[in-house]
Order: structure tokens, then sequence, then C-alpha cells
């Protein structure tokens, strides 16, 4: 019945395993945190790892790993398909379990000072936990890169949340927020018509007038088994209790049928929340009087 | 990460507090062992209590438990509706997280040796556990009670698993065994003749042709809030790892239409694995290449 905060910080070194085995070993060795899973891809030159605890054991595993990363990391020698501005480049917080929005927020200001007091680093506050509206989106932060950044912090308008405006010479600066859990969710359809996935896309996503907090493209792809291809709705779910998984099944279902065309399959990418997908259990088995916090008997025991 | 494993023991007394207390605490006194729930019934006059812990854990707690009761427990004096045949009359274990049925199996036959040996109870291993076709149903082996029990273990055939034939002067016999997880489910039809949920009921049902392992009967319910009458069928999924969920609300859909009538919620009672309900979305939503064991972010952590 523990508090339970995720951090899925990417740093910039996707190729070094020494590097990598390094930084990955900071949350090992950390009491009271569990690392989950980390991968790295080369030609990103990038690793993700992700980790969970409370949010004392994430702020120490968080800042440890910078310190780290800041060590063994040098930007100025660095390659890669992935923009990048920092030895790590972001760091999130996401509330999973007796933590709310606040607490990540909170934990994303506490770990920002530490970074910069401790390993020199300067620090934007995104996503939710952004001090102003352009720096909500990491893209925004991130744009002129590592090789930009030293100029960028001089404006006005674009000074660290921590740190001032002298970025680290080989670490460059940061970005340290709270966010909610993401889902990558895709939906194959029954048509190689990749056209039809690009205006079902252009329906359902927030950008273009639909759901809030879903991100969605339209894709070829093929078939891992079959080698056929098949038009994909892509989605990133950005908040499942703002919008839930299944009311973009729906939504994708209606919107096909005007083709003749149905959903061939649905995937989960990587880690999913349990109540993502309780929710759906919940929709579509109309169990409206359902409560995730008390029924589900894992609940009890997390 | 650890082995978890549920048991639900009931005990002969729901009215009187300090029993009831005393026979809880030999739960929370247990280190590994966690106490999820417990619930009296005066009418009954029996209690039902909820714990979970590796095999070990919920090994020295039942053992415990039993002791406790055996202790403050007197059939003789015992009056309620609900029939009963001990001082603690059933104790099943179930699987949770990284446990099988062997174990749960195995776990019973420890349990069972130790209560006979240290309590002095006989005991009938139930369920999966059982050593004959005819001691599967607990009901079976109750039939008679602790008023006849004395009589009963004389009989060839029921020579109880442990403890030999006398039974405990004031604390009777008990069953126990491994079982799967239950789900007790209902489903509310938008109609008042109770005959269609009888009729339905008796088509889902393993004992009349339908799904194994689901029970099932019609009844006429009150809804809560409107206090209109409605038709319900009432399942209990005794393995929903046999026949899921989904299923059975399908085909209670299907075999509903036939009369004009819809399912108008549907509503768990109690406790419900996780996997219940993922394995519902999973069906709902196409996603027929999900990993429960991996990509649910809570069984990286429990």
């Amino acid at each position: 019945m523990a508090q339970i905060i995720e951090s899925i910080p990417n740093i910039s070194n996707g190729r070094d395993k020494d590097v990598i085995e390094a930084c990955v070993d900071t949350i090992r060795t950390t009491p009271g945190c569990t690392l989950l899973d980390y991968s790295s891809d080369e030609s990103h030159n990038r690793s993700v790892i992700t980790y969970i605890g409370d949010a004392k054991a994430v702020e120490e595993a968080s800042v440890k790993l910078v310190k780290k990363a800041v060590e063994l990391i040098d930007l100025n020698h660095h390659t890669g398909e992935h923009p990048r501005m920092g030895a790590v480049d972001v760091m999130p917080f996401v509330p999973i379990k007796d933590a709310t929005q606040e607490d990540c927020i909170e934990l994303s200001k506490v770990v920002g000072a530490r970074i910069a007091e401790e390993a020199g680093v300067p620090v934007f506050l995104y996503e939710d936990s952004a001090t102003r509206p352009e720096r909500h989106n990491l893209v925004t932060i991130r744009k002129g890169q590592f090789e930009g950044m030293a100029e960028k912090v001089q404006q006005p308008e674009w000074e660290p949340d921590f740190g001032g405006r002298r970025i680290h010479p080989t670490a460059g600066v940061m970005a340290v927020g709270a966010r909610p859990p993401l889902v990558a969710f895709n939906l194959d359809l029954d048509t190689d018509d990749v056209q039809i996935a690009k205006n079902i896309a252009k329906i359902i996503r927030e950008k273009d007038g639909g759901f809030k907090c879903v991100k969605s493209m339209g894709f070829e792809v093929e078939d891992e088994a079959t080698g056929k291809k098949m038009a994909q709705v892509s989605c990133n779910m950005t908040n499942f209790n703002q919008t839930p998984l299944y009311r973009v099944v729906e939504v994708v279902k209606a919107e096909a049928a005007r083709y003749g065309v149905h959903i061939r399959k649905c995937e989960i990418v990587g880690l999913c929340p349990m109540k993502a997908l309780t929710d759906c259990a919940e929709y579509y088995m109309q169990l409206n009087d359902f409560d995730f916090a008390t029924q589900v008997l894992e609940n009890n025991i997390l």
C-alpha cells in the first residue's frame, strides 16, 4: 500500500555499455527503488530507464543518476538521430499509486533544485510542472539542442527554472517535470489504404479538434506474421483518465465503418497501468458501480 | 514479486465481537501475512476472513487461526442459519501470484496435517485437494453438519484425510483445500420477468450443460436507487481462466435478445483478481498479443 511514483528518464548514450550500466547501477543500488526496465537505441544514441519507488526513493535515485550521467557523458562528442539538449535529456515523474499530480510536481521541483545545486546542470520544469505555457511541451524547450542552448538561455524568456543562465559545459541542460502515465496504443485496420488511417487519426487527435490528450497519426505497417501491409492508427494516449482507450476504439470503429473497414487487432506497446485496462473492462461489461481502489484484489496488496 | 496465496476461511461465530477479534488478531500478528478483509453475519453466525501472503506465512497464520478458533468456539452451543461442521468450517487456499494450483494443494496438505496434529481437529481435503471425487464438493462433506459428524466419520468412505475418526468434542471437523479464485458476478436485465433470468441462468451454468466452472441462478432483485424490480442472472465464476467473464456477458446478451431484453448493468461483488478484468479488456479491445505478465505495470511491482 506504499506510494508509487514512476520515472522514465532518457540519457544521451545508447552505444557504450559501460556508461549505460554505470548509470543504471545508480538505480539498482538505491534502497526503496525498483528498476523496471531499460533499453538502448544505437542509432538514436539514447537509453530509456524505467524505475519506481516512493517520492523519497525516486528523488535519491534520480539525483544519483544525473550525477553519474554528467560524470560520464560529454555532449560535445555526441552524435545520434534523436534531438537532445543534455547528458540526461528529460526526466518525467508519473503518479502510479497513492500519489497525486501535485506530489509529482513537488517532486520535480525538489529534484530540479538538487540537480542544479549538486550536478551543476540548469533545469527547465516541463509538462504539468511548467512555469510558463511555452515550457509545457518538451519539443519547444529542446529546440536548438545542446549546440544552441548556451545562446538560447540568454534570451529573456528562456532562463532555466533552476541553475541560472550558464549551461553545463559537457552536460548541457535538462527538463524535469510531472506528467500523467502515457499509453502507446495502435489500432490495425483490415485495409492497406493508409489514407483511411490518416483520416481517422485526424478525427480523434486533440490537435485537430478530437479528444483531449490523444496524439495520433496514420501509418502503413506490415503484419509481422503474414507480411501483409495494413493501415494503422497509431496513438499516444497522454492521459487515459481524461480520454480512456475504449472511447478511441469505439470512435475508430464507427469511423472505419464508413469505408466498410474494421479493426483487425489492437496493440499496447510496452508497459500499461492496470487502470487503463480495467477502465475498459468496466465500460464494456457495464460495471457501473465497480470500485477500482477497493475491489481489485491486487490494489489491497501493492 | 513475491508469491501470493490467498485464504478465505469461514469461522463459526458472527455474533461475539471479542471472539471474532481474537481470531482476526492471529492473522494481524503473523509476519508476512496481510489481512485484507473480514466480515460477520449475525443470522448466519459466521465470519469470513480474507488474508494473503506466501505459502509459509499463510501456513503459519492459518494454523494459528484454527487453534484460536478451537479454543474459543464451541459448536455444541452454536445456532445459525448457515450449515456448519466445525469451529473453522472451511479454509480454501487460492493462488494469486507466482503460485500454482499444485502449490496450493501442497499447502492444504501441510496445513491439514498440522491442524490435526496441533489442534486435534480432523480435516477433510476438498475441491482441488480432494482425495476422492465425492469430497470435491464442500456441501457433500458437510452434510449431517456438526451434530451428525461423529457418526458420519465412522462410515468406511468418510474417514477424514487427517486426524482419524474421532471428531473434536467442541470444534468438530473442517475442510481444507485448494481452489481457483472465485468471482461473484451478477447481470441485471431490463425486465422484471424473473423467468427470463431463470431461463438464461440454466443455459450458462455447467450443471445443465453450459460453461464449465459457472454456477448460476435467476433471481428477482430490487434496484437500490430506484426501488424498481428487475430480473438478475447471478453467477459464481469458479475459474475465470476456464470461463472468462466476457463470455458469460456475450451469451447472456445474445440469449436475452430473444426476448427483446438487454443487460442493464453488471456487478462484481467483493474482491476480484485484476486478471479477471484485464482478460475482458483484451477481448473487447482485440489486444491479441498483449502479455499480461510483463506489460501490466503493476505486475512488475507486486
